[in-house]
């Protein structure tokens, strides 16, 4: 069992791919077969596993999600309440909890066992830049 | 390793927080570092971590929803085959769709490794009152 | 702690539930207490646990999913990029990432603790045949 902070600098909504991170966590600790688990300690960004070749799929996500909950000062969000952190705090909120804080990836002789197009990402939901921290936790 | 079931009731749609008890579970445990894992036995209520600050934030999750996925009375939602449990049955599998079943929290020193704001949170989305039953498990 | 990687075969969007196959892999393993861990190789399809009693819950939640991320050939879709691998093909992503990727289920005397209703299933995104591997992980 092992336990490691990592800090991802992100620089406004977008996904931030740290799979080489993770993997080399598991490599630093000599992790043979066992569960890692990734956890965000924030609720105005999350997690997400997505497609790692073209790089489309992630535009197409984010214009998605902003889509689906545009920023409070949008007129179809006057129904918002929460305002006082700008108008993109409260759908990063709402972004947050559409998607995952916490993601378990079983691994073997060493390797995460994510397919081939998977990658792991940061999906920040804030505009201004921002240091999130999250947690990698193995138990084999 | 050890687990817990916890009855949490509820009246009604909205967030219900049991931080402190997961918390608890881990002190009565004497864990020390490990994988605290939260699981719901139900498919029209569901699991989230968010902000445990500001209520208006719990307030408008709950509006989002309840925009995003009408009551199935709702004109827009005649499309809806599976009525014969209220108007709010439907739409409480699909938000528990689009939230989570189970959620995994590392846990180190003893504590959960939650960010300064995070809460944890059943998520009712019956009307109703119900008893909800949540599985506590931790490995370390 | 073992592993297990299975197949499973889809024929177009929908449901495809494998609660048996997870709890016979408990048994062949004789597995007393600890944690499932369910995870999809794969960023087209999703795992969901829902209600496995009225089959019109699955059809509804397919139909939802369908009128919030319509195929990318629908006019309101006209935004989407990523358009070579098919009008299914994007969709199956946002849908992904609105559900799980991966789920942690514990369980006790060689039991899943899911609750009565519910079921574990492949969420196919796409519409053609595919065959999609899921890991199987426990730790106990």
């Amino acid at each position: 069992m092992a336990l490691r902070r990592r800090m991802i600098r992100t620089e406004g909504q977008g996904l931030y791919e740290f799979t080489r991170e993770a993997a080399a966590f598991l490599e630093a600790e000599d992790a043979e077969e066992g569960l890692l688990t990734v956890f965000v300690r924030h609720t105005s960004c999350s997690l997400l596993i997505q497609e790692n070749a073209d790089p489309s799929v992630q535009r197409d996500l984010k214009a998605f999600f902003r889509r689906l909950v545009p920023p409070s000062s949008d007129p179809v969000m006057d129904w918002i309440e929460h305002r006082q952190e700008g108008p993109d705090d409260m759908p990063a909120h709402i972004k947050a909890a559409l998607t995952q804080v916490s993601i378990g990836i079983p691994y073997s002789a060493g390797r995460l066992l994510i397919g081939t197009w998977q990658g792991l990402y940061l999906f920040e939901h804030r505009d201004l830049p921002h240091r999130r921290e999250v947690i990698l936790h193995i138990a084999g």
